[in-house]
Formats: C-alpha cells, sequence, structure tokens
C-alpha cells in the first residue's frame, strides 16, 4: 500500500484523556479514531491489524474443529428473560425497545442466543459434541470506558460455545480450547500466562484466563516458581498454615492510646511492631449484612473469597458511617474484641498470638489481643489476597511470583447453567432426556491489538511482532521527487510484494525525519529507507524495528535478508 | 467438513413464513434460524457463503485501490443531527439512550461517521482522493421484514465513500466502483444487469442499481434492446410523446351512465372503448396537498416523478374519504374536469383527443374529454411508469424489454450532500477552502446470498455457483458402516481437500436416499457418491448440481474430473 492513497493520519500528540501506551500510540499512529466514549473507529492500519489476529483465530478455531456461525447483535428480550440474565446483567446491557415497542438487547455475549438454536435442532446424543464460534461485534455499556481498545463500550469477540453429552466430554474439549487459545496467542506474538480465575457472573466451575504479560496490565498475577500453578490475585489460593494452630497466649487484652494512628503503618511506627504483628479488620456489607474480616496487617482482604464463603451475590466495604453505625469507632480503629457481627478470620491470623487491633474506640488500639480468648471466629478460611513472596498452595517448595497481566482470554466449564433453565436437552444413548454440559471460551479480540502494543513498544512508537503488524515492513523513499529514488523504491515495492511480503510504502512528498519519526511510531517489524547519496553507493539502509542496528546493504541483499526475516517470523 | 462435526441441521419443511425460495431453501437446507423478525443467526453453511462474498467483495474493493475501515455500530445522535438525517429518517433508524441518557442509533448506514472521520484527519487537496470501505453489520427497524434475507432487519452491507478535490474526480471513482461492482458480481457467478435509479432518500445527481435478475426479484425493471439505457421502472425515463401534440377534438363532452363500472377494465368492456382511448385519475397528497395526476387508462402513475415534479418529500394516494372530500365522487368516476386542484398530465394523455374519463360524479363518465378545451394542465411532463414495449427514450429505434431483479448493489454521486453541512472541507491547490465531493457505494452482503438462490435454484434446493458455494464439492458415503466405503471415501476426502477443493463429507448414519435429498438441498455444485456397489465395480459416481447426468468414474478420474471443473469454475 502506497502511504499516500490510503488514511494514515499520524499525530503529533495523543488527546490529553490517552494515558496508556496503546491509546497514545494507536492514536498517534493513525490506527484509531474516538467516535463516542469507548466507541471507535478502526482506520485502514488498526482494522488490519484486527484483521490479521481475527485470521488467526480462525484457522486455530477451525483446525480445533470447532465451526464458524455468525449470531445477530439485536436479540429479544424473551431469551435473556428466559436464562434469568434480563434482571441480573444490570447497567451494562444495553436494552432498547423496537419500532413495535419489543424488548431486544444488544447481546454482550451469546449464552443464550447459541443455547436457543441448539435446543432447536439439536435432539440426539449423536449431534453432540459440538463446538460453535463466532467474531463479532459486542457491546456493553460500561460505566468508566477507557485505555482505548483495552476497556471500550464497542469491542470485537471471539465467543465459543461447546455442547457435550456428559461431563467428561465437556473437559475433554475445555483441554482443547486451553491448547488452542495458547497456540493462538503464541502465533500472534505474545508473550502470555493462562491462569487460574475467577468464574464471575458467568458462573461455572472451571475457568482460565489467558493474560498477556505486560507493565501496565490492570490484573495482577501469581506464578509459582517451581510448579504450574498461576493465578489471578483476585482468584489465587493461600497456602493453608491452619493446623499449625497458635502460640499460647503470653499476655492479657490492654488498651493503648494511639492518637491520629488511622493506618496499618502509623500505627505500626507508633508502637514500634512490624505490620506483620499487627491486625487489619475490615467492615463489610454482604448482600446487605454487615461481617467483619481479619487479615494479617501486612495483608489485603481478597473479596471474592470472603463473597464466596458468605455464599452472597455481593460484598461491599461499608461506608464510614456503617463502620461507625455497627462498631462505635470510626475508620482505623476496628477490631475485632466485643463485635456483634459474624467475623472471618484468615487463616494466617488464626496462627497468630497476642496481636494489636483496633478497640473500636477513637484513638485506641488493643494489645495482647488472641483468637479463642478475646473473640470468637464465625469461620476461619482462606480470606486474603495472594501476594509475590507467598507459598504456593499445591507444591511444597516453591514461592510466588508476581506479574502484571492483560487479559485476553478466558474459558469457563458452564455445566448445565444455561442448558438446565433453557432446556436445551438431548437424548442420551441411554434413551432418556438430559440437559447438554455447556463451555463457553472468550477471546477478546480488539483488545490483543492493545495488548500487543503495551507489551511491545518504546518511547518512539509501536514494535510490532511480525505476525499481527498491519504490514510487515516500511519502505521509506527519503526524496520521493528524485527519479532514481523514485524508481528504486518502485521496483523494491514491486519486488517485496511479488515475494509475498506485505509492504507499507511511504511515498509522501515529506522530510526524511518525518518519514524515519512515522515509521517508528506505526512500528512495523522491519523498515527499509531509500536515499539519493546510499544509492549512488549502491546500498539501502535495512533495520528492524526491535533492534537499533542499521545495516547498509545492495538492493539485492536488503529484499533477501528482509523476506528470509519476515517469512521466519511469521507463524 | 465432516456434516456429523458440523451443525447442518436440514428440515423437511419450511416454516409457514418463508414464501421465495431463497428463504425456503436457506432454512430446509440449515443455513439460517430466525431468531426474531427480519433477524437470523447463520449456521455454519450460511456463514461459509457470506464470507465467501465478502472475500471477493474486498479483494475487488482493495484491487481498486479502496482501503478498508471498521466504523462503529452504536453511533452518537449528534452526527445524524449535524446531517439532518436524526429527524428525516423515520422510525426505520433504531434510536436508543445510553446509561447516561445520552442519544444514540444503531447505524443504518455511514455517511455520517465517515465524514466526521475524513473531515478530522484530511485538510489537503494532496491526501485526496478517497475511498474507505467497509464490511458490516446493520440494523434498519423495517415495518415489515420479509422473505428471509431479502428484507431482514438486520443485515451485512458492504459500504464505501469516496471523497474528492473536484467533481470530474468523482465522476473518475464513480466509473472505477461502477466497474469495480460489475467484476464483484460477475466472480460471485451471478446474472446481473446495472440500471439507472432513483436516488431515494440519501440523495445526490446520479445513480446505479446493480440487479441479480430472478423472476422473483420485486423489482421491475426495462432495458433497451438496442442501445445500452436501462433502468428501474421507478426511474426509467419515457419517451416524451409531446410536440406532436393532440389531434383536434371532435365530439363535446358528455354524460354517460356507467353504473358499478369503477375500474379501467370495467368502463373498457362496457363502453366497448380500448383502454387507451380511457384516461385514468388518481387523487395524491404532495407533503399533504391534494393533486389529480392523469395518465393513459392501460399505463401506471409513477410516484417518484410526480414526486419530483412537485418538489414534495412525500406523496401519498388519497384515501378513499379524501378523494370523495376532494372531488365530490367516489373513486372509480375521478376525472379531471371541474378540478379545483393541480392537474399533473402524462404527456402521453397531452397527446390524446376525444377520451373517456371519470365525470366526478357517482356512476358516471365523461366522453369526448379534451385538454385545452375542458380542463387545463398545470403541468404536462412524464409521469407515468415505463412498462416493456415502451419506445426507448435515449435512442430512436429501441423498444424496452422486461425484467425483474434483486438489487444488490447502488452506486450513488452525492456531490456535497453531506460535505456541506458538516464542513467537511480541504484546503484546495489554489489555497481556498472547498467541501470535498463525495461518492458512496453500497452492497448487500447478505442479501447477494438469497439473491443467489432466487437466481440458481430448482424444485429439490439450491443450484449455488461455485465462487460462493459454501462448498465445492458434496461427498456422500452410502454405506457408512461398510470398511471398504469408509476407507474410500476417507481416502478421497484426503485427496480432494489436499488438491484445495473444498469438500462437504456426508459420513453420517443415514440412508442413501437421505443423503442424495440433502445433498440437492444444499445444492453443492458438484457431488460424488460412493457406494458398495459402485466400489466392487471401481466406480464412483460424479454429478454436477446444474445437469442431470450422472456419470460413473473410476476414483482417479472422479478426482480429475471434479477438481478440474472446480477450479475452472472458480473465478
Amino acid at each position: 500500500m502506497r502511504l499516500s492513497k490510503s488514511l494514515i493520519p499520524t499525530l503529533k500528540e495523543a488527546p490529553a484523556e490517552a494515558e496508556v501506551p496503546s491509546h497514545i500510540y494507536m492514536v498517534r499512529g493513525g490506527y484509531l479514531r474516538k467516535v463516542a466514549a469507548g466507541v471507535y473507529s478502526f482506520l485502514p492500519l488498526g482494522w488490519r491489524v484486527v484483521q490479521k489476529i481475527s485470521r488467526i483465530i480462525r484457522e486455530e478455531m477451525n483446525r480445533a474443529g470447532a465451526s464458524e456461525v455468525f449470531l445477530p447483535a439485536v436479540v429479544p428480550a424473551e431469551l435473556w428473560q428466559e436464562s434469568g440474565r434480563w434482571e441480573q446483567y444490570g447497567p451494562q446491557l444495553l436494552r432498547f425497545k423496537d419500532r413495535k415497542g419489543g424488548d431486544f438487547v444488544i447481546g454482550p455475549t451469546h449464552e443464550e442466543v447459541i443455547v436457543d438454536l441448539v435446543r432447536g435442532d439439536v435432539k440426539s446424543y449423536r449431534q453432540l459434541p459440538l463446538n460453535l464460534y463466532q467474531v463479532q461485534t459486542k457491546f456493553r455499556d460500561e460505566m468508566r470506558p477507557r485505555a482505548g481498545l483495552m476497556r471500550g463500550r464497542e469491542f470485537i469477540m471471539k465467543d465459543a460455545y461447546s455442547f457435550h453429552a456428559d461431563e467428561a466430554d465437556a473437559k475433554r474439549e475445555y483441554k482443547n480450547m486451553y491448547d488452542t487459545y495458547g497456540r493462538i496467542f503464541a502465533r500472534c506474538g505474545l508473550a502470555f500466562r493462562a491462569v487460574e480465575a475467577d468464574t464471575g457472573a458467568i458462573g461455572g466451575s472451571l475457568s482460565h484466563e489467558f493474560q498477556v504479560l505486560a507493565e501496565t496490565g490492570e490484573d495482577a498475577l501469581v506464578a509459582c516458581d517451581n510448579c504450574d500453578y498461576a493465578a489471578n490475585v483476585e482468584q489465587a489460593e493461600s497456602r493453608a498454615e491452619a493446623g499449625q494452630g497458635a502460640p499460647p497466649a503470653t499476655k492479657p487484652v490492654s488498651e493503648v492510646h494511639t492518637p491520629g494512628q488511622h493506618s496499618i503503618a502509623e500505627v505500626s511506627a507508633f508502637l514500634k511492631r512490624p505490620s506483620t504483628a499487627l491486625v487489619k479488620t475490615l467492615i463489610y456489607l454482604a448482600d446487605g449484612k454487615p461481617l467483619a474480616v481479619l487479615v494479617r496487617g501486612d495483608r489485603e482482604v481478597n473479596e471474592i473469597k470472603v463473597r464466596k464463603a458468605m455464599g452472597a451475590k455481593e460484598i461491599l466495604l461499608a461506608t464510614d458511617a456503617a463502620v461507625r453505625e455497627v462498631t462505635g469507632a470510626p475508620v482505623g480503629f476496628i477490631g475485632p474484641v466485643g463485635l456483634k457481627i459474624p467475623v472471618l478470620v484468615d487463616a494466617e491470623v488464626a496462627a497468630m498470638a497476642d496481636f494489636v487491633a483496633g478497640a473500636n474506640k477513637v484513638d485506641t488500639h488493643h494489645d495482647g489481643v488472641n483468637l479463642g480468648r478475646d473473640f470468637q471466629a464465625t469461620k476461619v478460611g482462606d480470606f486474603r489476597q495472594s501476594a509475590p513472596g507467598d507459598h504456593c498452595p499445591r507444591c511444597v517448595t516453591g514461592t510466588f511470583k508476581g506479574y502484571r497481566g492483560i487479559e485476553v482470554g478466558h474459558g469457563f466449564f458452564l455445566g448445565t447453567k444455561y442448558a438446565a433453565p433453557m432446556k436445551c436437552n438431548f437424548l442420551a444413548a441411554d434413551g432418556k432426556e438430559h440437559p447438554m454440559i455447556m463451555g463457553c471460551y472468550g477471546i477478546g479480540v480488539t483488545r490483543i491489538a492493545a495488548a500487543a502494543i503495551e507489551q511491545n513498544h518504546d518511547g518512539d512508537g509501536i514494535v510490532w511482532p511480525v505476525p499481527i503488524a498491519p504490514y510487515e515492513v516500511a519502505l521509506l523513499s527519503l526524496q520521493p521527487n528524485d527519479e532514481a529514488v523514485r524508481v528504486a523504491c518502485d521496483a523494491l515495492y514491486d519486488e517485496l510484494t511479488r515475494a509475498g511480503i506485505e509492504v507499507l510504502y511511504d511515498d509522501r512528498d515529506e522530510r526524511p525525519g518525518v518519514k524515519f519519526k512515522d515509521a517508528d511510531l506505526i512500528g512495523l517489524p522491519y523498515r527499509i529507507a531509500v536515499g539519493k547519496k546510499g544509492l549512488a553507493e549502491g546500498t539501502v539502509e535495512v533495520k528492524a524495528r526491535r533492534a537499533p542496528e542499521v545495516s547498509k546493504l545492495s538492493v539485492t541483499d536488503a529484499v533477501a535478508q528482509v523476506v528470509a526475516r519476515v517469512k521466519e517470523e511469521r507463524r
């Protein structure tokens, strides 16, 4: 493609709202333009990236035996009412009425539609298993869309749904998809990690996230340095220290005056006790009912674990006013002694003796608190967030390392969560009717584009991996008005194109400095710069975006080297 | 693809609402399932057809120099308010509010979004021309969706928009797209015709429709048998007979009693006068104001021509009550004499003398009516529908032949219709700011699939042309449980697949009769049937879906012949 013939409008500045590198560079590089909050137009370069990612996904899904379908974006409300999600989904679900007053949604995900399709056309175990997928524009009406494609409202997703006669077969396919996802992200040229994940609102009992590793990732991950275990910290199990019990108490509870010392750090410094000798008490509302959660001073509460332990739909941190109402004291001075609400105690706390906690009295803490003697636990369990350095709960010897990641894929083992309420049944070999067992598997197609940039960029722009770069080679004509340069560039463009290489030919009437800057910003993997001076010496300049070295090569060698390297890096 | 591994649920019966062959066969053949009125799920076979059509479109659009983009489906209302279409578009435009109360539409077409994009990033004539296209799911909230994909509410469209510095360049690109569309439909393997068309609500001054010819088409077309002229009857010019004038009147106006004779056919039979001696008077409301239109008894009024002549936004046939109020007489007895409203007279009527018309009195007609003497014309002009047999308005000698077609593509020369109100300006070579000149070019992607079936089917099912068939060859295993048949089929499947042929392998445990019927219904271009008996003789059966002959060939010859024929028929 000749740059002058397409719409590739690079910008010197990004809009103020763009804060992450992918957002900044996609706007500055002419990949993306905003139409409304969380709603974007893909320009030619951006759309080529999305198409390349989609092609890899389709090839691998087809190879894995799945069949591509295309379900409607506009979905009648009845299907969502049948599954119960019409009530459950909240305001992210865009609802509207058509001209005849019928209720519809713009599908943010398509379990209901696919289940309705399959229950209508699949009646026998002989038609199972089945894995159907689509690549489709979705809409989720996020409250705070942000970071460009990272959390948009309109986005493209690959969603797959599998249907099975029994759980063993569903688990076989779950593994098949797990492996397929690994191949997809590897073929995209991305460093990623599959981690155990929370099943969230979509439900089910087995779930993995595929995370593209990047420092700017919004998800915190831990992975064992010894075994395979890796998980989102939202989900990561902690090694149960229970069983070892607490040492015996050595002193009575006493009040200590801690004027204005609210935080663990302040109390720790004031009392000259390490944060591991302190206990943090947080008040939550589980479906509106208050409870206290105790974790060691240096720990964070894992709200998902608390929600699951309470069997609650929703967990909210209590407001300052609610804390005062429940405990009689302000935030910063809360402790377990004397509380009249359920108390969840993290196993690590249950192994402590003589600890410091709030006294439920302003400017006052307790010292010498002991579980069992001074207060009772409603439940002892794993309520803390895992963190790097923790012992691995699976193997004995490993410890966690921390990563940050961007979730780009998610697999769920759904069981009969949708099939049962929607009566998606089949006649089994035994002649009886059973609900189908399902799995679902999503990939954020447009999000991969952003995640790839978060992982692959520098201060000058994007550094695309070859498999998903919009073009593979940038051909820069440094003096487009010089006849020899023009002829050489045109010939190079034709030769590379004939060799099957995708070339973006910067034929604009611009200065070399502008072209080099734009090439770095756009970030194609290889660059060939053709200038008057070099041509006189019989050379052109070849540079990989990823490496600093510039090679001066003959045109023949430049073509040979670039073709060979690009083909090697395709997957 | 093995049929047993995918979802290809053929049906014996189509739903009652399916009336046209494409709808019937897409449902029965397992291509399509309804989700809501005018909203469908594409099953694997249906989606493959759509993807093949899309691929041809993309290849030809790219070859023509256009760049693919992807604009959002969800569009903020402000853009539509700016162009004025927020008010003009009517209830087909699906409007909704997001969670924050902002007004949005689901784009039924994207002139506003693309103009907004281009005006933001294109400032100079040096960035022009530009042709941007996308392939996207659209939604139009049709009052009466019908005929499956023919007139759905959710559908896939290829929409392209071109931007130019001057009208000559815009017309060059219009021609480029005209030629490109011709290549696209030819490559799809379809018989089609480009016709001059009405520009409709979208506006502009030059427009062609691309019509796939089919007896079931909803559009009536005429084409000259001598020159290139072809048009939708909505648009077709009629040869002006004006200038020749009417013969002199030979008798006075007289009343004739015509009890209960309402229609032209009834009056013609009753008075024993040919319908060409009668004049039809119709009362319309142009933006609410009544007018009369006169055409010869055997003609139909062309409402588009009337609307344009009146400069009206909307033309509606008056209700019976409104007719009675305006004329004092019931429908069937209306005529021009004594009317107090504007009277539009078709040129053909202006060339008649002594004609019969209604007398604006129940059960009464006038004979001997003459224009100029008995009533005056507000306008004489071309107000009739063209019809087969008419003289061509362009060449002198030709006459019109009639066709029926399905509109699958449409090109519009837009001029500054959108660029001017939305201030999509550029700095021209003369240093001054001008609005860009635009063209837009649409293709109904999903509609092509339906139109192809309307053109290519028989009583047993679809007869796909090779380029857009979901698979190219049906391989039928007639005794899937016979080891020799299974081995032979598996080998054939592998060999054809390796040769690059797309094979649908019917490996189901079904009777041969079921498989032959399903193969005809699904309609793949070639069929290879492998049975025990044939194999014993060393042969398999090869049949083209389009022809009745069945050839018994050796496996080697069957492969060679099918591969050669499929490759020849690809485009």
